[in-house]
C-alpha cells in the first residue's frame, strides 16, 4: 500500500526538498542493515530538528504508518530493516554535538552523531565515552543506545546502558518528553532512560542524548597469553577478573580463530587452545604494577606464553591476531551467521566445548572470539550458501547453539540485540510473563504499534 | 475497614504462626520509616519462601487490599509507611544469601538480607558489593533496589542500579517473574531489572536479586584538603572528576557543617570554608602514584591545605570530622530535615551559595555535605519545631531547596528516592509526560494500584 497523496503532501511540508526521499532507488540504501537482509520502505525522511520528528511520529499515528527509526545500518539483526514497507526516520542529519561539559564529564549530542566522531570530539578535552564497537566509525549514537552497544572497553566501563544519562525522545504516541540530568547519580521516578536503552527504536525515537564521559588514561599495556586450551584460559579469565586491577579490555580468540588468523596474519600470530589479550591502562607511574597483577591472575595451569607490550608496535603486532581475524572469516566461507551470545564466564569452556560438539554435528565450521571478561562470545558460523546440505543445517545449528547457551544459563545477545533475526529465539530465551510486561509496556509507549513493528518482541 | 474474617483465615493458612502479625502493638513497629512517619497496618505479614510471596500477592489482589514492602523501615522518605491501612509485607525472615559465585563475580541473594551481612559475607571471597549506604548494618538488599541506595562508593562504581543484574520478583498484577543473568552484559529486550531500581515496591516485590560484585582493594590512601570557600572546592572536584585516577570516595562539607562537626568532634578538625576527603584504592605499589595525582587535581586556587594519610589512625582521623557531624546537627535542632538532592557537579557552588541564602531568608540553619563527586548533596534543614516561627518557614524553605535545586537542573534526590516525603514536588521536577509514562507503566505491572499505594508518583 502506497503512501497516499495528503500524506505524501504532508511530507513534503515537513520535510522539504532532499529531506524527503521516495524514488525506489534513493530509498533502498535506507532497507538495508548489516545482517544482510533489506525491505523497500514507501518514503525516507531525514530530520534536523526534534520538532520535525513529533510532527512525523504524530502524522504517522494519525494514518497508522509503520516508521522504522535508521542510524547507520550497520546493526546486525535487520533491526533497522523496514520490513512490510512504511517510512525510515534516518538520524544521518541529526548529527550535532551540542555541548561537551568537562567539568560534568557528560556530553550532549544529537543521535546521528557517528560513535567515531564523539570519540574525537572528546578525546581533545581528554575524555572518552565507554561504548567502543568495531563499527564506531560507521554507527550513530541513536543506534548504539537503541541495541545497547558495546565492545572491548565494556568489561571496565560497562555497555551504552551504563553509559547514557538521560533522553529526549518522542514516544510511538506522538508525545515527546526527557528523563533524566546531567548527573551520574539519581533517584527520582522509573528509570524511562535507561529503558530506551536496548529498545531498539519500538519504544520510542530518541532525539538528544547526555552521555557519560570517562577521562582518557594517559598509558596502556598490553598482555598476549597464550594456552593449551580454553579450559585453562577460561580459569585464567576468572583469576583475572577477581583481582582488584580491572583490566580495560580482556578479549580471546579460540583455536579455530587463531589457526585462520594465522593463515591470513602470518607466523606471527601463534599456534595454541586460546588466547587472551589483555589490556590495562592509567597513569604511567602505576602502570607496571598493574600490568604485573595482571600477568601475575594469567599465569597458572596451562599458560604456553604471557608476552607484555607497552610500546605501541608490540601492541599493534598483538592486536594483529585479532584484527587478521574478519579478512580471513571471510575468505573461508561467503556466507557468515554472526551471533554475539553471552554466558556466566565460569561457563566459556563449556560453551565452547560445546559449540565444537554442534559443530561436528551439523558439518559447519564455527569460530569463536569476543569479549572474554563480560562472557560476550562472537560465535561465527561459516558456510557455503550454495552447498545444499551445509545451507539445510544452518538453521538447526543456530537454533542449537541457542539451546546451548540458554542451557548455561546465558542469554541471546550481549551487544547487538534481537532485531528480526533473534525474535523466534525471545520465547526459549524470557520468561513469559516478562516478555508479556514487555508487551504491555510497549503498548503503553506506542499504543498503535507504530514503531519498528515486528521487532524484538516475539508474536 | 479492618480485615474481613475470611481474608484472615487465607492470612493464617498461608503464614501460620508468628509469621501473620494482628495485634496493634505487634504492627506498629512495622508502620514507621526513618522520615519518622508512621501509620498502623491492618496486619504484617514475614514471608520465608517466594510462593508465599506470589500467593499474597494473588490475595491482595483478589480483594483489592493494599499491601506495602518493607525491608528494615530505614529509609527516609516514608516509602515503606503504610499510609491508610493495609498489609505491610515485611522481608526480613528472606534473608539468605543464597550464592556467592567468585568467578562471576555476582552474589544471588534473598530481598531480606542486610546490607552489612552480604559484605561481610562476600569480603571472606574478596569482593564488596558498591552501595554502601550509612545504614548498612541495619538496610536490606530489598529496599536498597527499591530505592537505588547509594553511598561513597558510587563516584566510582555507581549506585545500586549499576550493580543489580538480574531479579526474580511478583509484579502487583499477581504475576511472577525472572529477568537478567548472571552476566555484565545483555541486549536481550527491555531492561526490566534496572526498572525495578528505584520503583520503591510500587511495581512488583523482588524475592531474589542477582549483584555484580567488585574486587575488593588490596590498599588505600586518603587525602584530606581544605579550601577558603565551596567555589574552589568545587573547582578541585572537577579537575579530580577530570583526570583518569577515579577516587573510591570523594565526600565534601561545607563551613557550616566543619564548624559543627569540630564543636563537636574537637579541634583536631579543621576550620575552612570547605572540606574534601579524597580516597583512592588500589594495589600497594600503585597508590603513591594514584594518591600524586589526585593530589595534583586537588592543588589549585582557594586550598589551604593538603593531608595525605594512608597510616588507618590518620584516616580515622580525617574520617571522624565526618563522622562528628551527624550527633552534633541533632544536638543544634531536634528537628532536622535530611534532603538528599543532586545537582551537576559544577553547580555546586551556586547550589551552596543559594542554600545560605534561602537560610538567612526563611532562618532556617542549613548544614550541607554529601557526596560532591557525584553532585549529591545531604541538605540538613535544622529547626525547633516549639520555635512556631520556624515550623512556620520549614515547608516553604523546603519549596525554596527544590526550586533552587531544579533552576541548577538538579533533581530532588540522589539515593534515598521519593516516597511520600518528595510526592508533592515530583510535578516541579519531572516531565509530564514522562509521570505519564511512568503512570501507565505502574499501571501494566499494578492493574489494581495495590502496590505501595500513595508513593514515588504524585496524584
Ligand atoms: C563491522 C561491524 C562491527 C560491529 N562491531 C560491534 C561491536 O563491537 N559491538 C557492538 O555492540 N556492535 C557492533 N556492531 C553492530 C552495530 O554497529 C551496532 O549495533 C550499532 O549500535 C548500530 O548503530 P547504527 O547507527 O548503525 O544503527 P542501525 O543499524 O541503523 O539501527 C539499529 C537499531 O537502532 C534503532 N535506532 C537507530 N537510531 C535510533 C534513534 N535515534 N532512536 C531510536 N531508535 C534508533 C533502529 O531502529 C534499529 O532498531 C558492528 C557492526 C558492524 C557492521
Ligand atoms: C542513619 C541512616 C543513614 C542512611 N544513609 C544512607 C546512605 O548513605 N545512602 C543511601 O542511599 N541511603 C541511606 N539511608 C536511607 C536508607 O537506609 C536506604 O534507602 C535503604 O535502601 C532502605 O532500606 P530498608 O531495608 O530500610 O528499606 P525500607 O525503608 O523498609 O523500604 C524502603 C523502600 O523499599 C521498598 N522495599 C523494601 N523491600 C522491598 C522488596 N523486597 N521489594 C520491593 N520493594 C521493597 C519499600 O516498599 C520502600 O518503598 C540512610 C538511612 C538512615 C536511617
Amino acid at each position: 500500500m502506497p503512501l497516499s497523496p495528503p500524506v505524501l503532501d504532508r511530507l513534503r511540508t515537513l520535510f522539504p526538498g532532499d529531506a524527503l526521499l521516495t524514488a525506489p532507488a534513493d530509498c533502498a540504501p535506507y532497507g538495508r542493515d548489516d545482517s544482510k537482509r533489506e525491505a523497500l520502505p514507501d518514503a525516507v525522511v531525514l530530520p534536523t530538528t526534534h520538532a520535525q520528528v513529533l510532527d512525523l511520529v504524530r502524522l504517522c499515528r494519525e494514518h497508522r504508518l509503520p516508521l522504522f527509526a535508521r542510524g547507520r545500518g550497520t546493526g546486525t539483526t535487520g533491526a533497522a530493516v523496514p520490513l512490510g514497507g512504511g517510512l525510515v526516520v534516518g538520524f544521518e542529519r541529526m548529527n550535532k554535538i551540542l555541548a561537551i561539559d568537562a567539568d560534568n564529564r557528560v556530553a550532549v549530542v544529537e543521535p546521528g552523531v557517528l560513535n567515531g566522531d564523539l570519540q574525537a570530539a572528546v578525546a581533545a578535552h581528554g575524555f572518552f565515552w565507554p561504548p567502543d564497537p568495531a563499527s564506531a566509525a560507521t554507527c550513530t549514537v541513536g543506534g548504539n543506545i537503541a541495541c545497547n552497544a558495546g565492545g572491548p572497553r565494556a568489561v571496565k566501563h560497562g555497555a551504552t546502558r551504563d553509559n547514557v544519562l538521560a533522553v529526549r525522545a518522542v514516544a510511538g504516541s506522538g508525545e515527546d518528553f526527557r528523563f533524566g540530568k546531567a548527573t551520574s547519580k539519581a533517584a527520582t521516578g522509573y528509570d524511562l532512560a535507561r529503558l530506551m536503552v536496548g529498545s531498539e527504536g519500538t519504544l520510542a525515537l530518541v532525539t538528544e542524548a547526555t552521555l557519560k564521559l570517562v577521562p582518557l588514561a594517559s598509558a596502556r599495556a598490553t598482555l598476549r597469553a597464550t594456552y593449551v586450551d580454553i579450559e585453562t584460559a577460561a580459569a585464567a579469565v576468572a583469576r583475572i577478573m577477581a583481582q582488584p586491577v580491572t583490566p580495560c579490555a580482556l578479549e580471546f580468540m579460540d583455536d579455530e580463530a587463531l589457526r585462520l588468523a594465522r593463515l591470513h596474519g602470518g607466523e606471527a600470530i601463534p599456534v595454541a587452545g586460546a588466547l587472551l589479550l589483555i589490556e590495562v591502562d592509567g597513569e604511567a607511574d602505576a602502570l607496571p604494577a598493574a600490568a604485573e597483577a595482571l600477568a601475575h591472575a594469567a599465569r597458572g595451569a596451562g599458560l604456553i606464553d604471557l608476552a607484555i607490550a607497552s610500546d605501541p608496535r608490540d601492541v599493534e603486532a598483538i592486536w594483529a591476531a585479532r584484527k587478521a581475524l574478519s579478512p580471513s572469516l571471510r575468505s573461508i566461507a561467503p556466507k557468515k551467521i554472526n551471533e554475539d551470545v553471552v554466558v556466566p564466564v565460569s561457563r566459556l569452556p563449556a560453551l565452547v566445548a560445546g559449540l565444537k560438539a554442534i559443530s561436528a554435528r551439523h558439518g559447519i565450521p564455527i569460530v569463536n572470539f569476543g569479549h572474554a571478561g563480560n562472557g560476550n562470545v562472537h560465535v561465527n558460523l561459516l558456510y557455503h550458501p550454495d552447498d545444499p546440505a551445509q545451507a539445510a543445517q544452518a538453521p538447526a545449528c543456530l537454533s542449537a547453539v541457542f539451546d546451548l547457551v540458554l542451557s548455561l544459563d546465558g542469554t541471546l545477545s550481549g551487544e547487538h540485540g534481537i532485531g528480526l533475526a533473534k525474535r523466534p529465539f525471545m520465547r526459549r530465551a524470557l520468561d513469559p510473563v516478562a516478555i508479556e510486561l514487555m508487551r504491555r509496556i510497549k503498548t503503553q509507549f506506542d499504543p498503535d504499534g507504530i514503531l519498528n513493528p515486528g521487532k524484538l518482541l516475539p508474536d
